[in-house]
């Protein structure tokens, strides 16, 4: 296997990526634009939120991309940009600014946006804000760009590994901002990854979806996905290793990476989704399909009555039952079995066997239950199908 | 059109019904066991939960009605018996504890459960239950059977509804009881109906089956469906009517008269769903299709941030939107239209046009989220398919 290691930094880990947060004036406090500038054109890929809504930036950024190459991102927060008279203009205003103050071509430029939706953008801040990243940004920046991306979540997100392509260290880097669970607004989760891997744009786009629908695309708050959510991702090739042109060892290589980052910043989105919050991991083991495993997954994870019987600390198996009974997966309503695991301590207990309780310690069930990550593994017992969903627990508050 | 007119009672109003309800001392407090008995055996027919999981009383209900006949129904609250040990056999058992009592066959009770899950049902209390029940049903007896079928609601719910087949009176009289959005636990939705109309039972069947698509299964209040929800009718035939055995005028006119009294209950209990409930209705008009207009109607009334929002007075019409767009239904999500609209007063506010917020006066739109009903109504200007959920508010607290 493949040696991959996590290293310090995020979006300018990677050869040839430099970035800028400041603070313009959108949000009422911290820095709200970023900008993220690769000395070179990057070959990119992005995946998109699955609303039917579509905010303005990611319109406008599909569009950009079509020529598949980037080679600056810009992102507010604040305000989403999105569902207002003028979104796209908007949108193509900050692209056209961004790519003047770095000489390069508007299409050249990715687009995001989060906060507010409903509201225009305020476009003499944001250029002023563009104007300001472009002056400023540099290797050490990263850290600044990825607070600007912020708007609830409690801490900034940003995670960079190393990898060897053939003999060669490449890296990816990465930040992300949050989806809320509990927040009055559906919180747009975004995420900007970087690599300085050389590979074939088209597998760029391949990976990007494949590490996508394992990390992000398993995460289950119980909120509606936003209309703004977006993964974007920009390769400048300057690792130097050989093109990566085909599905093999290369690849394989980078597609590895690439899950793990996106796996760590999904589970540091999810844990970030409420005050105090805990990862919740529910694995569906034995299904009819995967796809019924997933829906089941992602039905207790973002189900709230589960959530909050499990961060009250009670082992609300029934509960559980339910949440995958009423899900629309089609498993044996009759033959799911319950337990609870600690990664920590490897504590088990299990709660119930075929839908039917089974007596258990309930000292033991809460001892794992306070513990800061928890494990609901649920056996269909109906078929050879796994899959695996995210979401958070409350904080340990009992006396 | 047929006149239907909502008239006192509930299960006992139709000819040929009787019931009572008791403590048994299930439930810590108040009744806990209820019966229906017909004079003589009754067309029958049932709708079950949508949940994979299904309560072990559903499993002996639906075996038992495969002849097409039953003359009494049983039923306990407090204890579910569902997901427990022995569940089959102590449904059975009351059965036949029940047709023992009425000198019927055993084949011919309806058994249900509402209640805790997990937990085995106390044998010996419900036979005494059984007992006492079998000893003081009466024509007077429906109000505490509906008594004695509750949970966590806050009234108990019954109507009687009469209308005319040909020139002969009939009637349908109906209990249930709540589905619970904010409870700990899944709160199981059940609705008892008893009919004196001459109904073939294969149109008994059908008709409940299209009352209940167009009632019960409307309602989007957040939870997942119990693994105990049920609707039963039974039909006695002796209002007298020629019996009905086609599509005809006596066919919808029943229908008509079901589906009011279906829709009644239903609304009752989305009401109920919460304390100081309000009824939310989520119109949704102009969808692709009638399917993707229901998914997006429960969408917006399952939806906590909107329903929260609401409550609080916020006319979050962005909300609406996302919800809206993520839920899976194929719409445009660049051209929906958002409303309010006060059924008591016909106000009217218009909040989003194509997705792009409106100028709308906020009192106005507070003024209509104070009132007891709200409706939302959403044009998706998309299609010619409308549908509709129904759903609970919060109280008005706001000072």
């Amino acid at each position: 296997m493949n040696r991959i290691e996590f290293v310090a930094g995020g979006v300018t880990c990677p050869k040839g990526f430099e970035a800028a947060g400041v603070s313009c004036g959108i949000k009422s406090q911290g820095k709200d634009l970023m900008l993220i500038v690769a000395e070179k054109p990057c070959a990119v890929a992005a995946v998109y939120t699955k609303s039917a809504v579509k905010g303005a930036p990611l319109t406008v950024t599909a569009q950009n991309i079509l020529h598949g190459r980037a080679q600056a991102v810009v992102c507010n927060s604040g305000i989403a940009n999105c569902c207002v008279e003028g979104g796209v203009a908007a949108a193509k205003k900050m692209c056209s600014l961004t790519a003047k103050a770095l000489h390069i071509p508007s299409e050249d430029v990715i687009v995001a946006s989060t906060g507010e939706i409903g509201v225009p953008l305020p476009m003499k801040q944001i250029e002023a804000g563009i104007g300001e990243a472009a002056d400023t940004f540099s290797k050490e920046g990263g850290h600044d760009a990825a607070l600007a991306i912020l708007t609830d979540d409690s801490t900034p997100k940003e995670l960079a590994v190393e990898f060897l392509v053939g003999d060669v260290p490449c890296h990816i880097g990465g930040m992300a901002k949050g989806a809320g669970m509990l927040r009055p607004n559906m919180a747009t989760m975004l995420c900007f990854l970087t690599s300085d891997v050389n590979i074939h744009p088209e597998l760029l786009d391949r990976a990007l979806k494949e590490a996508v629908d394992q990390s992000f695309h398993r995460m289950a708050l119980g909120g509606s996905p936003s209309p703004n959510d977006m993964v974007t991702i920009l390769s400048s090739g300057l690792a130097g290793n050989a093109k990566i042109t085909d599905l093999g060892d290369g690849y394989q290589s980078f597609c590895q990476a690439l899950k793990m980052l996106c796996l760590e910043l999904m589970k540091w989105i999810a844990k970030d989704s409420r005050p105090g919050g805990r990862l919740l991991t529910c694995q569906i083991h034995a299904a009819r399909t995967e796809r019924d495993a997933l829906i089941a997954a992602k039905a207790v994870t973002s189900c709230p009555q589960v959530i909050e019987a499990l961060s009250d600390g009670s082992p609300c198996w029934a509960d559980i039952v339910c949440a995958i009974g009423g899900s629309g997966a089609n498993v044996d309503g009759g033959a799911m079995d319950v337990s609870l695991l600690s990664p920590a301590s490897g504590e088990m207990v299990h709660l119930c066997g075929s839908c039917t309780a089974l007596f258990f310690d309930p000292q033991k069930a809460r001892n794992v239950l306070d513990e800061s990550e928890v494990i609901l593994h649920v056996d269909c017992n109906d078929g050879f199908f796994d899959s695996v969903s995210y979401g958070c627990l409350g904080p340990v508050s009992r006396s």
